[in-house]
């Protein structure tokens, strides 16, 4: 086994999509995450369908990361670490909603970690904010859309009117369903992390076999033209809430009101909302999928593993505070209508290499509304372009600046 | 000093709406605490502008939470309890953005916590998700909607086309906004977060006096207009960003592009999007502010200080997986276009107890379409229900059935 100094060795069993993501940032990561928290992680082995011995890669490791997927030999796996004395970290929701207590219970007797963040809406930090953030809450309901491939296809259907089967289609052709669409569609992969998550939420044993589900393989255009007629939303919801007499955990299609946070979160997103009488409502949305995103979540939990999360920030790095930078900006002028005067604000405009997005002028009697949004330029060199502006004997109030905020996940991109 | 066993007392400094709120939380979910981390939290005093002795209660407690506000002498109080050795948690904004470096030091020179996740947009678990669940993640960006009076006035504004004054007014009244507001409306208090933000996603020493800020008191109903005419929304936006040479960190009015995760939080709502290559983003929401929520982040971070937090759930405990429960259904039926139908339909939901809520009908040639939306009602009964009406000639295929979600924050409340 290894000593508790030296590099924090990590055994991979599973390199397929996620696994190779999770490599690749482990290694690019494992350097600042060594400076961080005191050790470097790095991979001890690696098990492949054709490569590798589980007993070896367990010997050399501290931590296994699961990410075959599956219920066996995953279990099997996982199990033997965890007896081993060894951390485990997976990905793996068909193990953790159909095997949880086992698993638990050998995590428990081994005195190790078992950490499974990854399991549920990918990124979305759902499992930590339910199981450690919330401790402190009641919770009541948790509601949640877990699977980014049926919320794609619906997202699809509601913008052009698609049938089920031409969403699908597309989606298939993007990468965003498997060619076997099953476990997706039928509401099956969701029930699973519902299950998950309804364990957390109100710590009973819930198996997947306990959760109705139904999928989005029956719902027409005609379904999602009424609930845009009634100011609604169709998603595949996971719900999993206290009632008279125990706990209900159901996933299926449902309408919801244009208002309920959950009504907003299109395409291959996912997103939980938490309600408990004490936090009102807390929601909690992302990317549910993806290599890179659900390596992350597997690599955060490794963190997690290698030392207590910290109750404090570490020591700051002073590092200097910019305050002119680039923005977009939106530039509204009230002008007197007349011929030019476009010409020349455009003019000062490029002079100081600031180049317009778009333009809007409205007449108003004898003056004129002049809106323009800007490409992203630096603050310093648009404010003087303002300054001069303001000075022209047209322009007929003070300008008015406010900056422009594009789309998060495409600048993110 | 107290010992590690009995009672985990905690000192309260503080005895406003969110002191107040706070000691009735603990004193409500003591036991149940208890039950779980094995140690029952208790008041061991309280410190107000009247009555109370500040070393007494020092000596009393383990851990102090301080809800003076303010900074002084709410540093004296928080110096002097890690010096001896005491956890603090605190939501003081002002306190960490001002000082945060000096106090996280004590902190470490104490070998004590300092915990603040309400510091910064009430309930949602900001400060835990940047400090620890994305430890992995190397953040590009914050953004942030995290001043919920802003947010009410601007999304007032928005709703009714109210002036800024008229939607300040209307918030005051509703004490949304304080009788002076000003530490709000300018932007203060959003800076103030974003630069706490900033520490712990670039752990940089962001002082409060370094962020650049300008708040919404010069907003007009026209700025919001344009906005509207062009898709975007107009909210209070913080930024705290990685840029050449250096981080940078913003309050300022901002439009939206209508796709973004922010431009749908309206409301007292607050809510931090979080970006990085690894993540793409991840967004939090909920109410920022108010007694009860704050208080239940601060017994978040009292739990979190008393026990590590776990990397496993608690054993499970047996609960009921109840299957039939109320949902509120909507009900499509193609039907024969003839007298009498609907109120055959309406008759058989009657005798199962389904109450009807909206109807539309709809002719199609010699058929008719029949969509119904029911208040809730347990499934069983529906499904008997529309076994009957699936049986009657005039329904001319399968009924449709979907279910209805309300809107979240008032099914909370």
């Amino acid at each position: 086994m290894a000593t508790a100094s030296g590099p924090f060795r990590v055994g991979l069993l599973g390199h397929g999509t996620v696994g190779s993501a999770f490599r690749r940032l482990l290694e690019s990561r494992a350097e600042a995450i060594g400076a961080e928290v005191g050790r470097q992680p790095e991979i001890s082995g690696v098990l492949t369908t054709r490569d590798g011995d589980f007993a070896e890669i367990l010997e050399r490791s501290e931590l296994v990361v699961e990410l075959i997927g599956g219920t066996e030999p995953a279990r099997e796996y996982v199990l033997s670490a965890m007896e081993a004395g060894r951390h485990v970290v997976t990905a793996n929701k068909q193990l953790l909603s159909q095997f949880g207590e086992e698993l638990f219970a050998a995590a428990r007797a081994g005195g190790v970690q078992l950490r499974f963040e990854a399991a549920v809406a990918g990124v979305v930090p759902a499992i930590r904010v339910i199981g450690e953030t919330l401790a402190a809450a009641h919770i009541e309901r948790v509601h949640g859309i877990v699977n980014g491939t049926t919320n794609y296809i619906l997202t699809e259907m509601a913008r052009t009117g698609a049938t089920y089967e031409e969403a699908l289609a597309e989606a298939q052709e993007l990468g965003y369903a498997e060619s076997d669409p099953s476990e997706d569609v039928t509401g099956r992969d969701a029930a699973a992390k519902m299950a998950i998550l309804a364990r957390l939420a109100f710590n009973a044993p819930v198996r997947l076999d306990q959760v109705s589900y139904e999928g989005i393989e029956r719902l027409t255009p005609d379904d999602i033209a009424y609930a845009k007629e009634l100011g609604l939303s169709l998603k595949l919801v996971g719900s999993a809430e206290r009632v008279d007499g125990g706990i209900a955990v159901f996933v299926h299609p449902a309408f919801l009101y244009g208002d309920h946070p959950l009504a907003s979160v299109n395409g291959a997103f996912n997103a939980v909302t938490v309600e408990s009488p004490t936090i009102t409502e807390i929601t909690l949305s992302g990317p549910g999928a993806g290599g890179p995103q659900t390596a992350s979540a597997v690599l955060g939990d490794v963190i997690s593993a290698m030392i207590p999360p910290p109750s404090l920030p570490p020591p700051a790095v002073e590092q200097p505070v910019v305050t002119d930078v680039e923005f977009s900006f939106y530039l509204y002028l009230e002008v007197a209508d007349r011929p030019g005067v476009l010409a020349q604000v455009a003019e000062i405009l490029g002079m100081q290499e600031v180049s317009i997005k778009s333009v809007v002028q409205r007449g108003l009697g004898d003056d004129a509304r002049l809106v323009m949004v800007m490409h992203p330029v630096l603050e310093s060199k648009f404010r003087a372009a303002v300054d001069l502006i303001s000075r022209l004997d047209f322009v007929r109030s003070e300008p008015r600046v406010i900056r422009v905020i594009e789309e998060a996940f495409e600048a993110a991109a």
